[in-house]
């Protein structure tokens, strides 16, 4: 018996809960979200592709967070999406707010969870939840740049994704750090096969900035981090042990931060095999979490210093 | 190998290539619409969900009818969406317009394709294609209410989805006939297993008014609906002889129009199986395809009229 | 909630047991054999083999046909296989004697069971239980023999299986009709596109014979089979409503008999779609049931003379 | 495009191969065995099979080794099974002497092949593969018996085996260990959990006894294994990156031998992860390594008088 969780049901938080019901791996589903009626419309839409699916998952709609209880899995993906104008420290206050608040309600019904954070900044929200609710969080992280990094080289290539491996790491949008020497295509390094024919510096432009392109047109991504999301809890209820770059905690001088680097993702989360990355693309690991710690240590205490 | 192109990107579309996908059953895929970029986006997004999955199929996204070609299977969801005020008279004449392009253009290039149509109001705009293609129609029809029916009767009694049973048919949509005689629940009756918990109108009301519900709260139906198409899609590709609620091609009187029964869903498209229905369901289903047939001879003739 | 309970342990039933489980669709399965220890050791096969997959399904072993209780499938493939100088008559006495007890012992720890036979004769054994037991009963039937003709046609056409379309019925084995004018290659008419390439009598010959050439090399059939009661079951169990050749219950004169044809395989079993074949079909079918309904009778009397 | 060839279609081997076709994951299968008849028999076998789930992989089937080309994989499972009488030397002699023929013959027709070793003693059999054949061997290793110590601890703590965590490693078979500190259930230590009910010694005797008890019942183990195999070809091909306790090559002093630990599977396989065993377990580890490397060097040191 798998019950997982959903805390949010807008655009991102619907593809996911979709997605995640649709593989069957789940036994109950809650679906909660503030908005009147949306959990409930979003129960008759869920049921009716269930059905479809002869999957029998059961599902209740709540608005109160209150009744998301006895889960084994929470997603959170509530909170505001960052906006055109939006500074990255107005977006963290407005969010750190709503997260730490579920942080202090969510941990005495659901104590025994697995908290997963999707609301931006993604890596430094899981870090505000942990801190304030005291339990074992991961992010996302950095998983849906691992399959855009390897969906764009093998598009590129004209090769089946499945030959083409690499992970990325470090923080999940544009401070991304991809591991260069973990890329290969058919076995071969990257270097060797994009040889004049693909550089590192499009493969970059391109995992950090479609995000960007996608939410120009279409006003958002969904369909490709929501599976991801799938994927990461998927494979911790049926304990898949799928190694992916979400960011479980990491504990850096005085704080917990959420650093993405290849994890086996099971029940429970782990280990991280950061230990098997080259020395080079360690070092980037290494100096991506500093900067992480620098920039999270700076807008917490600002956060800390408004809630006070 | 199976290549199916989907017509359009909009919120329906986008839903159903996703899930459609997602099953694996497809090897190449073409996403067309007319709105600059949303292809091509749409294939980032599919690129990167697929790749998390360890699926292999080729997408080619356009913005030009033109490219879609050698097509197996073509699901076709533009068009105009009803707005609030407008009249199902001009709904139909909207996309009749667009849809009676289409199928001038598509059947040269895929001379073999099994044509799907979701454009609402779906099953007039089958008949529109059918007519003005000369090729082989179906509407989508009345399956996702089948889905409806027995998740509502599954909620309200508290069973699994998989004990409930029960066809619908005739219009999609308000017009819609219950077959009431074909509902069991464990296999017991509908009225013997309902009797005191659940009335025939509840059910009614709940089929045929549930997707305005989600429409007034979520902006529009996707999850239900997609899964549904996803099933024909994969029914079709897959020859899975699943027995749904489409409409495949009736000649009534003069024309060709198109009714939801079930109907066994492989390659080819049937039997229909309309003859094992109760003599009183099968009363519903000839009066609704009559109903039919004068709507549309009307509206189609008004159609004629105005394009000639 | 799923309860499948499977009698018989041997070949067969372990390679249906094994397909079954791995689908996913079953919450809890009851192995039963008479043969010490092997309820067991498969018991331990199958928990190795689900762990494998993140599947749950709890596991009852069993040497009691006692403890079948609670079910809401049982699927019975015990019985001795036919050996090679024995009589059909021989094997159907043998067998009857076996399965006329199950029929007595079963149906009151599992009232509410469906009742699937695999057990040869697959047919007439059917009969004997449902006579037995007054409990609704099928056998698997002629469905292994539309995916007999199926892969056939396409093999030697060099195309996809699912391109290929065609169901089977009357008698499962020898005895077997093919309903020629259900087959069609792309939807093309078999006699179209065989021409010069493949004759029906070929066809036929492969689909009666291929059994047996099966038996004489591997030792016994079990791959083919087994994946089709593992759909049966799976059809049922999800309510997938597929058409497969199975036979349900008919009633010709003053017995009810076995008879495969095109039936939709749900939450129940039904319709059946004979109606909708050709007339020559058809003819086929009929001729086959009373071909059926003598053997059946005449080996059912034998069998009443020697247990009274 | 993956085409994986199958040498070898014995018991094991034909589950191994259902299996891994009945996950549609595999374009192209070659099934090659050198008893006459039973590959066509088995290539019959799987049609009938494939053809019930809709799926098209091609099948080759073959009694020439010479047949066997342009494999992306090949698992290879052919050679004597262990008699009763027979010492663990002679199994060496006599399955060194058919692997190390292969070994000579595949890789010029094969070159990109990964080649999966199944025979045993299994892990030498791949060193031995390597050492003559030159390319990059794995042995399918003590992954069986993670699943073996998963589905135990399951079945004796009530728990479903999804919440059970744990690895094993060093050599398939009695001389296996079990790394104790990667066991969990729900994320808390074996110890802690299994106090007071369940013993290392009872969890031990399990994993490593239950085989032989499998085999004196049921003639054999397959079920099991081959699920195991099916899951190590899967995540190859779909390059999942699934942590399993495969044996990949390993360089002690003078040469290449096969290993279990943790190992990330896909494509390519590795890393392995044994830096983040405790060092309890990586000292058992390493002390199975040097047992295993004294062992196989004289084995093979007097396989290697004997065939010079």
């Amino acid at each position: 018996m798998v019950r997982v969780s959903f805390i949010g049901a807008g655009r991102i938080g619907q593809t996911i809960i979709y997605a995640t019901l649709m593989s069957g791996a789940i036994d109950e589903a809650i679906v909660m979200d503030i908005v009147p009626n949306v959990p409930d419309r979003m129960k008759d839409e869920l049921m009716h592709a269930l059905s479809a699916e002869g999957i029998n998952t059961r599902i209740i709609a709540t608005n109160l967070i209150d009744k998301v209880e006895n889960s084994d899995i929470i997603l959170i993906s509530a909170g505001k999406p960052r906006t055109a104008n939006q500074s990255r420290v107005d977006l963290f206050m407005d969010n750190a707010r709503i997260i730490s608040g579920f942080a202090k309600i969510l941990p005495s019904k659901n104590p025994n969870a697995l908290y997963i954070m999707v609301t931006n900044p993604v890596d430094m929200m899981a870090s505000v939840f942990m801190k304030y609710s005291g339990k074992y969080t991961i992010s996302s992280g950095a998983q849906v740049e691992n399959n855009r990094l390897r969906s764009f080289i093998a598009d590129k290539l004209g090769v089946p994704v499945n030959s083409v491996n690499g992970y990325t790491g470090g923080e999940h949008g544009e401070g991304l750090s991809i591991f260069w020497d973990t890329i290969s295509v058919n076995g071969r390094p990257f270097d060797d096969i994009a040889k004049g024919r693909l550089t590192r510096e499009e493969v970059s432009a391109y995992v950090k900035g479609i995000a960007a392109q996608i939410i120009g047109t279409l006003g958002g991504t969904s369909w490709g981090p929501a599976t991801t999301m799938r994927d990461v809890i998927v494979s911790i209820a049926k304990n898949e042990h799928k190694v992916m770059s979400i960011a479980p905690p990491m504990k850096v001088k005085d704080e917990i931060i959420h650093v993405s680097r290849p994890t086996v993702v099971g029940n429970p989360i782990g280990p991280s095999i950061e230990k098997s990355l080259s020395d080079e693309d360690r070092v980037a690991l290494e100096s991506a979490a500093e900067k992480m710690y620098s920039e999270y240590k700076e807008l917490l205490t600002n956060f800390e210093r408004t809630t006070s």
